[in-house]
């Protein structure tokens, strides 16, 4: 963490102080008749969308919801290694860390032969390979997950709070207008009375769930399978002789469906999914009438010799889910594409819908607007086009779509596997679950070329950071100060792009020289990124912010020995900022060239997007590609 | 972290629901007239005072500060190993671990023999011997750690809130009397007007700084040297060519007199120490009139041939402290030990005093209220007889003891260093920070055998424990969830004793078999501590929680093998307990058994205290030795 920059501030780091808006805004409880961005809807994608937008005073940003105030119960609780790295981004991983359950390993379990014996434990394994993430696939009640985005909001400088109970009627596009979103909010006084209130905005993101009324509004359809399995799912406190009621656990039995077991936070909480009634064609789950005991009784067959005895049910529902999705993100019909720029996006349930088995709802959202956040607000400040926006519908819509088929195929899968017609192997199921554990975890997601993403023609030089996947973090020492740290974590979610530098190795003395030599093209050069898309007055890491990293011991490194830009000065007071080197950890496995395969002799150049995506790799001297990559990016000041 | 154990509760799990208590008095802005306990300041040893008692809403607490409002500025950072794993009982280790600085290196400077030409780097070092403790030396301005203690207080069921603008006027103290302490406070109404108000309690504890009023009230003298040397500290933002800006360092020099250098948290704050002038005797230093200017020109003179150039200063004093301490710690005088109970207490700098270079102030307060405050708790919850508020003021005053001697050499050896004349080593000055490496963690502290701390007799069997010194912790995996973690950060502040069963290794059927032996004699005999000092309808673990490491691979272990006690059935539901049992962690250099010295074969018993001492170790099968240890300790139901 870093502070104090502008002068010394006792208190909470976390805490800013209002801005003018702030101010205005914290005491104001209608909602506001023109902002910048319009976010309908208070779950995972809206939340982390508001919270990324909150880092920029001078983006206004509303966001509205239908319920009358902040979840409290239930929905999703799984959340993903790269979720985790998305928080640490946000700075509340170590929240999570703390609250949560771990989920360390899987078991998987199914009947046995013999009738009547019931179910067996066939295997049980790691359930996020090693070294994957620096974090661990945790369980966390949404509603904490929720709070901890709302605790970045309400200590922004703009106390981003959400207008609550308001809900959609509709909303329409003028590409033609200043701010050509406007919404039409209905809100119900405390004398019944019905209101209409009306926003509009320079653009509008509905992260308002499957029934999306900014999905209808834009017409955009929703495609894929009708649902026709009913799930039942419950949180429970229960006692019971299922050993392995405290792992994560999925059940395949003969004739009583599957259950996935999810053990919950806090030590006694657990998650159960049952298989209950297939549903015939456009049968919803609600014509069943399916009560608690139905799912409790449908758990205990397939327990089965293991006994659930539920002492509290804290929250249960049933639900059919098909894999949907939305051909488009955004508001700009196929053909209009290239004329068009995009004002409206749907995000998170809105757009796609996945079963929760695979743990992918909540983190797919959240990473939908992580990936749109950074970009709404880079045009918006106006650093970079609003070509740019583009890229939110075509990168995730080939996300969905991969998720969507893996989905579709592990539930598939799953249910079949209950089935002793089918006379599945077990190992089948849990080779499955292995080989598609980068999925399950989030790391898997990689974007295809295009104006954000570069070609993997250098990929050579770092095989570990693939071109179009997330940075993934490994060990560093910082130099400055000798703190053993991740490097993945000085990637925050302030909206700037990283340039890490790491040093070639060899010569302790030329790789320093080689350093400073780049770092002159950087800050000296007109056709460095740094200096052509300079602010007046900005910092000089404002848009791109330089780090490197040297394959070398740091006692034997002198700060005094880094260039300028790795030592920048910074802000009113023109401070020293002494955390943009790095050397290797010397500890044995920590050294993180070779953890990530960067090239020991040549180094290498690797470009990371503001939502921690690896955008392009480099040779240490590809200073010329370096600036024709960052050209279409940033508007020139 | 355990929680919904009697019923899922939504939300933030460290806010507890108010207790009706809670409810009255966060309305509440006068001093209670009626307490079981007063605290008489909130520095840090009054504030770990006040939240270790939070944890117990039948124990009445209030907690009184003279200035207007909490802490904001300066004053102590450092924060010792030691009290980060008391932190981590506190449930705040990691909101620290994010905020503040890590001192992972210290470097040691001095004077070239070449006239002018300054100082040279002369060894460099880790701060802290590695494996020490799980926890890194950190640095944060006190008045964060003093906000996390507010939160711990806030959010307990009686809402502990200090009452703020109250000047302690007198105490005293009538044994006779069932509410024994009465103290009087001056409060200044907004019209200025003076107001006393008296409060009564059944015990007082005076952490009111080295002026303390409360010591005075009681006659207790501070004995010592007095001070003869002026320092200068400021927190400043600067910009220098110094290359460890960023790193600790003690830096002595032949002419200037001698610097220590803390760089603080958030990146560009660093916090500088400066010997000044040599005081007369009984001179103080507020008649030099030294001025901040005069503070940054000798820190400019000792750095020379680097120069400091200061852009703003947040904080600065200057102070002269010498060693001095009470000799005793509560309000029984010497001759009337046996017969006399006490009931009123000083803690922290109102009993002792350092200098805060060897960053023992605020760490030292925190643990003499720490060893406090579930002996109060204890008493007032009649689990524990009275008499074992006596071991406070002899535990801590020997401690105190071992710390001023250790400060005073430390001190005079940095003093003589800088004095070319001494001709001193910088070999010696380093070479003694190494080896008294262990007192500035705080992790030398080791209790003398009293009826809380027992013999070293079979001390063997755990050559790691040692008894009457911190429950070191060490990495396991939790049998029923497979999570990787520490051992330590089961011993939580919530007053319990723990008594940790290493199981023999060899054959693990057998070692299983003997655990369930040792847990029917717990649980089934009237012999056992557990069964002999049982309240009616409490917890099996509400007074001692057994914790069983079993030295064998998680996976190869059933949590249905366990005996009961190691999966209790607990609270209104009845709900299993999964969080009794743990492995060793099967990674290389990780196994608790060899990491801790724990016997292989025969395995013991850990008897650790509420404070995380380890109070006893004993054979495996010393169940008759383990049942005399707590018989002083508990009174019968």
């Amino acid at each position: 963490m870093q502070f104090n920059l502008n002068g010394f501030r006792t208190g909470d780091p976390d805490a800013h102080a209002a801005s003018e808006q702030g101010v205005r805004r914290s005491s104001q409880v209608e909602l506001p008749s023109q902002v910048d961005v319009l976010v309908v809807g208070c779950g995972p994608a809206g939340l982390t969308l508001a919270a990324q937008l909150a880092a920029f005073p001078e983006i206004d940003t509303c966001i509205v919801d239908a319920n009358p105030g902040p979840l409290e119960l239930g929905r999703a609780d799984g959340i993903a290694c790269r979720s985790m790295e998305m928080f640490q981004a946000f700075g509340f991983a170590e929240k999570v860390m703390r609250e949560s359950y771990w989920v360390n390993e899987t078991t998987f379990w199914r009947t046995q032969d013999e009738p009547g014996k019931g179910i067996v434990r066939t295997g049980r394994i790691d359930d996020v390979e090693p070294g994957l993430s620096e974090f661990p696939h945790t369980i966390l009640n949404q509603a904490r997950v929720h709070e901890f985005y709302l605790d970045i909001m309400r200590r922004s400088p703009n106390r981003i709070v959400p207008h609550y109970g308001r809900t959609l009627v509709d909303l329409a596009v003028d590409p033609a207008s200043s701010h050509p979103v406007t919404a039409r909010f209905e809100v119900v006084g405390a004398d019944g009375s019905r209101q209409i209130e009306v926003v509009t905005a320079r653009y509008a993101v509905g992260c308002d769930g499957a029934r999306s009324t900014v999905r209808r509004s834009l017409g955009i359809p929703l495609e894929g399978d009708s649902a026709n399995q009913a799930w039942g799912v419950m949180d429970i406190l229960a006692v019971t002789d299922f050993p392995d009621i405290r792992l994560k656990s999925v059940i395949t039995s003969a004739d009583g469906g599957t259950i996935v077991l999810i053990p919950r936070e806090g030590g006694y909480l657990a998650r159960i999914y049952v298989e209950m009634d297939k549903l015939g064609k456009d049968e919803r789950v609600t014509q069943r009438s399916i009560a608690i005991e139905d799912v409790i009784a449908a758990a205990n067959r397939v327990f089965h010799p293991y006994v659930l005895d539920v002492k509290e049910i804290a929250w249960w529902s049933v639900y059919e889910i098909g894999q949907r999705m939305s051909p488009r993100f955004d508001d700009v019909s196929e053909g209009a594409a290239a004329a068009q720029l995009p004002h409206a996006f749907i995000a998170g349930d809105a757009c796609h819908t996945h079963s929760p088995k695979a743990g992918q709802g909540m983190n797919v959202s959240m990473q939908d607007t992580f990936n749109l956040g950074w970009k709404l607000a880079a045009v918006l400040r106006g650093i970079s086009p609003p070509e740019l926006l583009r890229s939110y519908s075509d990168e995730r819509r080939d996300l969905a779509k991969t998720l969507i088929d893996f989905d579709r195929e592990w539930a598939a899968l799953l249910s079949a596997a209950s089935k002793p017609e089918n006379a599945i192997d077990p190992a089948k199921v849990q080779a499955y679950f292995v080989e598609h554990g980068h999925y399950t975890a989030g790391t898997a997601t990689r974007y295809k070329p295009s104006v954000l993403i570069g070609s993997a023609e250098h990929q050579h030089l770092a095989t570990g950071y693939v071109v179009g996947k997330r940075f993934h973090s490994a060990p560093v020492i910082r130099l400055a100060d000798a703190r053993p740290m991740q490097l993945g974590h000085v990637v925050e979610a302030d909206g700037r792009w990283r340039l890490f530098v790491f040093a070639p190795g060899g010569n302790q003395e030329a790789s320093l020289a080689a350093v400073g030599q780049l770092c002159r093209f950087l800050t000296d050069t007109p056709q460095s990124p740094i200096v052509r898309f300079a602010r007046p007055g900005a910092d000089i890491d404002a848009l791109i912010d330089v780090r490197c990293v040297l394959p070398f011991h740091h006692r034997g490194i002198e700060p005094g020995s880094l260039p300028d830009l790795l030592l920048p000065r910074k802000g009113r007071l023109e401070l020293q900022d002494y955390e943009k080197a790095f050397c290797i950890d010397p500890q044995p496995d920590r050294d993180i060239y070779a953890m990530r395969g960067i090239d020991q002799e040549r180094g290498c150049l690797i470009v990371v997007r503001p939502d921690q995506y690896v955008a392009q790799v480099l040779p240490f001297d590809g200073v010329a590609a370096l600036t024709a990559f960052f050209d279409p990016i940033f508007t020139r000041p």
